[in-house]
C-alpha cells in the first residue's frame, strides 16, 4: 500500500492529506438550513455532512492523492453519521483517492483482529467473507504492544494495506506519557519508534519505505527530524499543519532527500477555508468548495517552496 | 455514576461485569441457521448476535450489576453491527444494567471531546442536543496524555458518567511499554497510574471512589496488588478472568478491606459456558443462556470464597 501512496503522492506533486474531520459548526447555514428544514436530528446533520463533504471532494480531488477522516467525527453523529463515514469514504475512493481512517483503534490481540478486519480485512460470515468499513489505511495506538498491533500488520500484509502506528503525537500533553524518559536514556516515543521499526521490517516496498507508518505530529519540529533519522524506513502522517499552527518550514524535517518521508495532514484550514482570511473576501459560503481548493493550492505552495529551499524534492509539485 | 456502580454491586452481591463480546462463532448453530437462512450478509450477521446477546442478558441480568460491551466485536458488522451494538445496551438498561462500552478511544483534545460526546455526553445541533451511542461508562487510552482525557473527564462531571483508563492491561505484550522503567525508576504505568489519581481527585463519591477508574489486567495479580495501594481511591475494571486464565485468588490484590475497588470481567466463559465443561453436559445449545447463568452463578460462587478467604467482604454475595 506505502507504494500506491508514494505513487500518488509524486503524480500529484504533494505530500498532502486533507482530513475530513466536519464538524457540524464548519458547515454554511445554508446546507444546514436546508437540511435541518424537516426535523434537527442526527439523520439530518449526517447527511448535511455528506453533502458539505462532497463538495469538497469535487473539488480538490484532482490535486492531491489522498484523504483522512477522523472517525469520531462521524461517530458522534451515531449509525448515521457512520453511513455518511462510510459513503465519503467510498466516494472518495471512487475519485481515486487513497482512504485514511483515522481510528486511533488499540486492545488485545483477538479484539485488535476484531478491529482490523473491520477496517483493513474482512469480516467472516459462515466461510465467506463481508468488508464492514473497508478503507486502504488506519491509525492505531500502540500502548498494548506487539500482540495488539500484529493483528493490523497481518492484514496490511495479506490486504495490501497500510497502518500508521501513533509515536508522537501533536497535542501539548502528548509529553506526559510520550516523552517519560526511560532507564536506557530513550524517551518513551523513542522505545515506541524502535517497535515501529520492527513492526513494519517485512512490508517495505520499492520506495524503501514500510506499509507500517508512524504519526509524528507537525508541532514538534525537532522531533520530527530526529524521528526521520532513527526511523528511516517509516512514512510518517504529520498532524497539525494550518489551524494547529505548525508551518511548511517547520515539517521539513520529516522528508528525505528526495521530498518522500512524510504525508501532512490539514484538515480545518482547508475545510473552514471559505470562513478564514484571504479566502473569506474572495468566495461566498456556499462556494465552501472552491475556497477549500484554493487553499489546498495554497498549501501545496507553501510546501513546495519549503521541499525546494531543501533542495531535497525529487518530483514535480505542480 | 462510580456509587451507583458500587450500589448495585453491593445490592447484587457480584463485583462481577459480563462482557458481551459476541464473536459469530460464539452462537449456537440453530440461531446462525435461522438469520442466515434468507442471505449471508453482515445484517443478518448482527441480528443474529442481537438475538444471542438478549437471550444471554434475559438469564443473568438479575445476577450482576453492569454488562461490557466491547465495541470492535460491533464493528466488525458494519453500521448494523453498531445497531445492534445501541440495541443491546439500551435492552441492558431497560433491564437495570449499567452499561459499559470498551471502545478504548483516545485522540487530541477537540477529537477526544467528539469521542467524548458520541458516547458519555451529547452531540449538539442547532442548540439542540441529541445522543449518539448513550452508555453509562467507556474505557480510553491514556497515551496522549491530559488534554486527551479532560474531555472525557469534563463529560463523567456534567453528565454523572464515569471512564476507565487503560493502566496495566491482560495481555502479555502490555509489558513492551506499559512496563518500562522510567528515569526515577517507576514503570510507565506507574506514571499512567499517577495521572489518573490526578485525573480523578474531583469525581471522588461517597464510597471514597471516583468516577476515573483503571484498566488493569486480571492476569498481572502482582502489579493489581500494587496498583490498588498506589491508587486508593480508582476503582479498577480487572478483565482477563476465566477464558484469559486468569482465577479468584488472582485478583483478589485488587480488593479493599470492604470487598470494593474491583470489578472484574468475564466475556468467553460466560458467552460460551453452553460448550464448556462442565455445562456443555447438562444444557444443550440452544440452552445457551441457561448456561451462561450457571456460569455467572459459579463465578460469583468462586469470588464469594476468595473474598470470605481474604476475610474482606463487607456485602453479602448471594
Amino acid at each position: 500500500m506505502i507504494d500506491q501512496l508514494i505513487d500518488r503522492i509524486i503524480e500529484k506533486g504533494a505530500p498532502i492529506v486533507a482530513g475530513l474531520d466536519p464538524r457540524l459548526e464548519y458547515l454554511p447555514q445554508s446546507l444546514l438550513d436546508k437540511h435541518f428544514e424537516r426535523g434537527i436530528n442526527l439523520e439530518a446533520a449526517a447527511q448535511a455532512i455528506l453533502d458539505f463533504n462532497i463538495e469538497i471532494l469535487n473539488n480538490i480531488h484532482d490535486l492531491i492523492p489522498a484523504v483522512k477522516l477522523q472517525i469520531a467525527y462521524y461517530e458522534m453523529y451515531g449509525v448515521y453519521g457512520l453511513e455518511t463515514f462510510m459513503e465519503t469514504a467510498n466516494y472518495a475512493k471512487s475519485k481515486g483517492l487513497i482512504v485514511i481512517a483515522d481510528v486511533k483503534r488499540n486492545d488485545i490481540g483477538s479484539t485488535a483482529e476484531a478491529y482490523s478486519n473491520a477496517y483493513i480485512g474482512y469480516t467472516l460470515l459462515q466461510q465467506q467473507q463481508a468488508q464492514a468499513f473497508p478503507v486502504d489505511m488506519i491509525t492505531v495506538n500502540p500502548y498494548l504492544g506487539t500482540d495488539g498491533i500484529k493483528p493490523f500488520v497481518d492484514n496490511c500484509k495479506r490486504n495490501n494495506k497500510g497502518i500508521f502506528v501513533l509515536v508522537k503525537t501533536s497535542n501539548p500533553s502528548s509529553k506526559e506519557i510520550q516523552d517519560l524518559v526511560t532507564a536506557d536514556g530513550l524517551k518513551v516515543y523513542e522505545k515506541v519508534a524502535q517497535k515501529v521499526n520492527e513492526w513494519g521490517q517485512d512490508l517495505i516496498g520499492n520506495y524503501g519505505y514500510s506499509s507500517v507508518g508512524a504519526v509524528i505530529g507537525a508541532t514538534f519540529p525537532h522531533e520530527l527530524s530526529q524521528l526521520r533519522k532513527l526511523m528511516p524506513k517509516v512514512y510518517f502522517l504529520v498532524p497539525g499543519y494550518g489551524a494547529q499552527g505548525a508551518k511548511a518550514e517547520d515539517i521539513m524535517g520529516g522528508f528525505d532527500d528526495r521530498g518522500l518521508g512524510s504525508i501532512i495532514n490539514a484538515s480545518r484550514s482547508i475545510m473552514c477555508a471559505y470562513r478564514n482570511k484571504p479566502w473569506n473576501t474572495q468566495f461566498r459560503p456556499h462556494e465552501f468548495g472552491l475556497a477549500s481548493r484554493a487553499e489546498v493550492l495554497n498549501m501545496k505552495e507553501e510546501i513546495h517552496k519549503a521541499l525546494m529551499n531543501k533542495k531535497c524534492n525529487s518530483y514535480k509539485i505542480n
